[in-house]
């Protein structure tokens, strides 16, 4: 149950259509999961948040694609959003994620959870050793 | 401004003491956080918070210690606590962490909390795919 | 699947039913929502919280209906809550909303979230020039 | 820092002067805390907010005056309130909450956190047992 | 629909094992809950999460275990986990929470929420008399 | 206290001074809040957000500025980051917004607060009529 209509795979906007066609050629399957195909609602937020997922996730860079989808799942599980957790527990395990690695992602999710309502609860100030704006710039 | 006393050095109960040595071995430092300062409130809170702590985060594992402070600072963003941003920032920074891998971390981080919104807001049913009870056992 | 029941038409408690009478009367129609059945498990609240709505949503004043549904949208993306994005979606489009102002809603939406939580991860400090508490008063 | 002006005793709007009368008269204390001399900005809220605090939680009922702070307190700190748990940290001591009750706050606070984030990161199915629909009706 | 297989009572690793048996002998019933099954997916995170909650909920204390269980509730509906939601509603009916109770919960929740973001959306700074530190330590 | 050194006027990065120069010329002011010096940390950071909020939030739409900055607080409020309720609410104002119609806003946000939490707690079922996936499609 949704607020918006999902696309299907006939009669698309040619916009639409071209975001489709590139996210099954990066995959490498014909596979389309939902998000993509609700997002489609709308061409230009498609086509941004594509442009920007592609970017941020597949370019490589300084921190390997398995630690990426990690943190973003970390991300997923704090806001509550339960497709996202799904969608991208999915993609961390086609990275290669043990089920000993997701284990130790939960267990470290779940105590930060924890930590971060002690201090919430303490009102703990912050120590002025953290403060970076008043460390010697490189 | 906090919420209960600070701890001090002097006139400890015993078990906070003994905690707080535990801290300074471990780190190999004599500067103890807030966190603990104020988490000294409750002894039996402390002692068990800081064996968790000890155990996820500096047990060796299969994650590297980098990687678990970087999906702590992800949790702790998303649950919106200054205070555990600031000490798991300075601690990713004493494991190694560039201030390119911070960028790509707040990168992923920004870009994970746009299509949670995205997500709740379209109210995206999980495909059947990602659905592990469905999936063959091993 | 819920954690009360549901009130349905009959035997309804005095108090319910006369709340039943009004959103029916005030909406122009026979549907009620399963947030007010389900609300109805306690008449107090069921009265007070309707009250509430018809006085803040319902009555003409400075902002349009269609901003304020926009807003409660908003809210409730960001809280998580799948029903109230749900109903409020719904509530907006009979205001008028367009498949574009709601594209328009998701797109600002995501970028809040984003920037909400680049601003957590830096903890950026507020400037002077937003405090209104020193801002002359007129 | 604030986004409104505070109100101070002098010149008040006279809707803003009878609450703040009411405050004072109600708590035996000439002393107001900053939530009301903010939301003095708009009379009508300040009137309906002050009418609701006072009905719940200075209303004789079925849960005892520290229980309710207690839930208050746990409310505003899985809400990341900082000054909410500031000022009813201070209302709950007021109240009788001793210094091992308020640790046991917290600790299931913490607790209950981890676990949340337990069944989010596992999107745990409910069990059809909690379903009070199918619950046999009193 | 969930993200690990959930374990039965067949087969099972004999930790996973055992800490069934302990929920089994704690509870006084052969029911476990979706909980404890899909948290087997990993043995140590299973035996610990069960030997806090219960330390944590079943251990006399200076909280009486309705009130515990009510301020698990309300922390779980702020971090809007829905099972966690259904499961303490559960477990505090079984504890003798009244409907006129679970009501007045509800009421405060509702309040809390209303007046945390209001204290956000203006910022409220934190009156001096609620800081702990600068109180007179007894 | 921050988590990054803030970017001052002298020495820039050329990315980062050519960002800073097409903020001052697109607002008309030379003065440049927090939020982008902090972010300046990273150049490609920088410029992907700030064209994006450039695009978002300054492109003539179907909705009016005004509208678009009330649901960014909106937003901000309800995920309860400080900084974006001090700059959103100040850019707000620069654009009209009267303290009647921040009073309004803020009184939405706080009943969409309230019945967020009540939703949750209830675990009320979604209407099926919600569903625009089974809504005819234009």
């Amino acid at each position: 149950m949704s607020t918006v209509n999902s696309a299907g795979d006939a009669g698309l906007d040619p916009r639409v259509k071209a975001v489709f066609d590139d996210i099954r050629a990066t995959r490498g399957t014909d596979f389309i999961n939902n998000f993509w195909r609700y997002l489609a609602f709308d061409p230009a937020l498609l086509e941004s948040t594509w442009a920007e997922v592609n970017r941020v996730m597949a370019t490589p860079s300084g921190l390997d694609p398995l630690t990426k989808e990690m943190i973003y799942i970390a991300v997923s599980v704090a806001n509550g959003c339960g497709y996202c957790v799904h969608s991208h527990t999915g993609a961390a395990r086609a990275k290669g994620m043990t089920a000993a690695q997701h284990a130790e992602l939960l267990t470290i999710v779940g105590l930060a959870a924890k930590t971060n309502h002690l201090v919430t609860a303490l009102q703990v100030p912050v120590d002025a050793v953290f403060d970076q704006d008043a460390a010697p710039r490189s």
